[in-house]
């Protein structure tokens, strides 16, 4: 063996043990999230804790370093988009943010997020802001200790954003928001003036396992592969990666809605899918995995929305609809649910939101992180600036927390700071890897129409799943749509909102 | 701090962490067993592999044996029943045993148990002992090794029966094994002798979900405490401890079948109540926990059957059964219906055997252990040495090997050797705690006929639950029965049976 391929050999011996560590974190974060009994949260945040640090040490062992720069050189060597390259380059970057943050810190954040997660569980239901207010005013605390381990930065917000959406900043994105911004209100206003669709037969009762039962015929469909998967039930709707081979999605069933479940498995299937495409020899590194938070939710975006809320598609599935709910949807018209699956309206919940409001959603979320994290709003005046923001600008204000401050899991669950923006470029994006599939394929429209999906996943999957990490999320932009752009996004809102609303 | 409050804050700071790790195992285990995709099996053998081999270096590192050794004289200084004492002593005791088996056996047997996990719930439905066989002469091998680490010993299966039941050899169990079987054999044959009773209404169609709503409600009665616990579904059932404050059960519907997942349920919630009722103060060391295999299963088949069978309980819960399945049980009668449930029979499967030939099963198991550790068995005559012995001893043959050698998980998810006489010594000590608990409170029987079960459930946490592995099977037993004995379970059997069929 050559000296490169031994100290290779080490280091994916060690990315393997990390890997296997970070699968065990995924099973303890799963099941906590969906099946545990109250009387196991205790030891599961230790648990958790626990976990996180072990991962934490084993991959910022100073050996493993050593492994890596002996390395580099040979990386250099290499051609770019070389496997071996990249691995070297894509655990080199990896390394050198963990050994920023220190082990304590670690351990805190993980344990911290494990009880506030359960607090939350509890709390949201009983619209119970105060009993999650000092949790998350640790987790502010936190984050802003967290971000310190990375100075120096433009915005405390920068390292992270940029742990979950690579190679972006506040600043980039504002930008980008405040264009995207200037493009939506007008398209927003203009539908929020018309007389708003009927969606009043979407909020009867389903039985959920009826909804269950057509999901699952979708995501099938779409190519989701259940030996390798499964669907569960969850407070708050995500997809989990466990290993290459067991990519969990989960969903919630609200009572009396059709919607939400249906188009939270769908959104979750499109993470999912894209995990579960990424080459399976990269499992056991740092490449497993996708690029960043943008491209993910670019898939979950585009499998839920582009796809799942086509008329295509429903002119293909409604009939099955249809006869599994003759009851609730026996006298509606395809017309009259392709509206309905579509309305547009000022609303409070940001899953439940259309795609041309979703994004006004996120960025309140968005700012409102900047500010806490810029020390211009306090965790206990956050109630009421969500309000206050959402009626400035929606129009409109949740009559309690629940549906307000308490309604997403991600401050629960994780840090303040980069939990949002990546829905909006996964909008973005998704519309973009769209346009250019449909440019190599134009059948894809079609086939969407006849209940196929094999062309459009193909393209994804070669395009996008397979190279998981492999290309950073601005790499693998370059190599596909060039830049990031709302163009594509915008184009699309105003053909499918401009057909339905006469705009 | 004196030392020796020093020295033992240091020995529970490294137990917790331990216990910690062991309920990392559980979860992986449990999930294994219940929910986890077949692409997910291969991660999984790593990750429990990974586990058991952490946990092992963790309770067997020195520091932790030089922390006991400066405690043992503390511990003799204080009186035998003190916590501390049993702390010192259980945790000596078993990390003497732990320190015998090296690192390397524990990775393979933990990986290997898993992967044979995976090959048998494949297997089983198809028939298949030719897929299983390898893996079952590895896990052959790998017991003998097992126990070879505990050498020198009378028989090989020692060690094995040691680390299940702690105190017992295979002599010991072979005599006890003999005398009872002496007693059961007649009465077996006196009742199969005479016309069976009819139990046809047991194999029709029941709901699963009517099923289990029907468990749940009667576990719940018995106190099995669900903020603590949950029931799913699995090939085998199984109660699994993940801490103190999550004991869960499992359970399987097979077709056409109501009494064997309600038993199976009532049974796990046994072993389950166990685990909840264990003195909380324990959590983190190795006195949480029951006592032994035979201390464990004393609980299982006391809720299943004791209870679970006995004509007061169906008095109280037969009518909420009937008119939950009307349709199968309305003309039903109450002295049908326990005779249906309590029919005895030269049958094929152990766990839906009833309490008189039950125990015959385990013998062939026990017996067939033996001759396969002692070479004068080999696994590819194993098959039709359990179809000779079930000739031999039930007087009925299996027409496969799913329903033959395939039927049980113990040998595919652990070693062979100290499986099963667990159960059977179960049967026994159950009877023993059970008449002692109607000495103390002659009540308790016509409690049971108002489905009430506070008083009997009492007794066992009082006298068994709490103690944890506080004190060993034999110290639990001397101190509550004086020894084991199997005259109060023959008197059970003869009263019970006697009655039924007039004998």
């Amino acid at each position: 063996m050559t000296d490169h391929a031994a100290t290779l050999k080490a280091l994916r011996a060690q990315l393997a043990e990390v890997s296997l560590i970070n699968g065990i974190n995924a099973v303890l974060y799963w099941d906590q999230s969906t099946y545990m009994p109250n009387g196991g949260a205790a030891a599961r945040g230790q648990q958790l804790s626990y976990i996180a640090q072990l991962s934490h040490q084993r991959f910022t062992d100073p050996a493993l370093g050593k492994l890596l720069e002996a390395l580099l050189p040979y990386a250099e060597s290499l051609p770019a988009d070389s496997d071996e390259a990249a691995l070297i380059r894509v655990t080199h970057r990896e390394y050198t943010r963990a050994t920023q943050v220190p082990l304590d810190l670690v351990a805190e954040l993980s344990q911290h997020t494990a009880e506030t997660y359960h607090v939350w569980v509890g709390a949201r239901p009983e619209n119970a802001f105060d009993r999650v207010q000092p949790y998350l005013e640790k987790t502010l605390e936190l984050s802003r200790r967290y971000a310190e381990c990375f100075a120096p930065f433009d915005h405390l917000a920068d390292p992270l954003i940029d742990s979950s959406d690579y190679g972006m900043k506040a600043a980039d994105i504002r930008t980008l928001f405040a264009e995207l911004r200037a493009e939506l209100v007008p398209i927003a206003r203009a539908i929020t003036e018309q007389a708003p669709a009927d969606d009043a037969f979407l909020h009867q009762h389903y039985e959920p396992q009826d909804i269950e039962k057509f999901s699952l015929e979708v995501i099938k469909r779409y190519g989701y592969d259940f030996e390798r998967g499964r669907l569960d039930r969850t407070a708050h709707p995500f997809a989990i990666r466990l290993n290459h081979g067991d990519v969990r999605i989960t969903t919630r069933y609200p009572k009396n809605r059709l919607g939400d479940p249906l188009f939270s498995t769908l959104h979750e299937s499109g993470h999912a899918m894209y995990e579960q495409g990424v080459n399976a020899a990269y499992e056991g590194t740092p490449l497993a995995g996708g690029a960043s938070s943008g491209v993910h939710e670019s898939q979950s975006r585009l499998w839920e929305n582009v796809v799942g809320r086509s008329l295509g598609f429903w002119q293909h599935f409604y009939p099955s609809l249809q006869s599994i709910f003759p009851q609730q949807l026996g006298n509606v018209s395809l017309d009259q649910f392709y509206r309905a699956v579509n309305k547009v309206e000022r609303s409070l919940i940001r899953t439940d939101a259309d795609e041309v409001t979703y994004n006004l959603h996120v960025m309140i979320r968005f700012d409102l992180e900047l500010q806490l994290l810029e020390g211009t709003l306090s965790i206990a005046d956050l109630p009421e600036a969500w309000h206050a923001r959402y009626q400035a600008d929606l129009g409109v204000r949740a009559p309690d927390n629940r549906d307000g401050v308490l309604q997403d899991v991600h401050w629960y669950g994780g840090l303040i700071g980069g939990a949002f923006q990546g829905y909006t470029l996964g909008n973005i994006l998704g519309a973009q890897f769209y346009a250019k599939a449909l440019e190599a394929h134009p059948e894809i429209t079609e086939q969407i129409g006849r209940g196929e999906f094999s062309t459009l996943h193909g393209w994804m999957r070669e395009n996008i799943y397979q190279h998981g990490s492999k290309y950073s999320a601005p790499e693998l932009i370059a190599r596909t749509v060039g830049k990031i752009d709302i163009a594509p996004y915008i184009t699309y809102l105003r053909n499918k909102y401009g057909a339905l609303y006469r705009l």
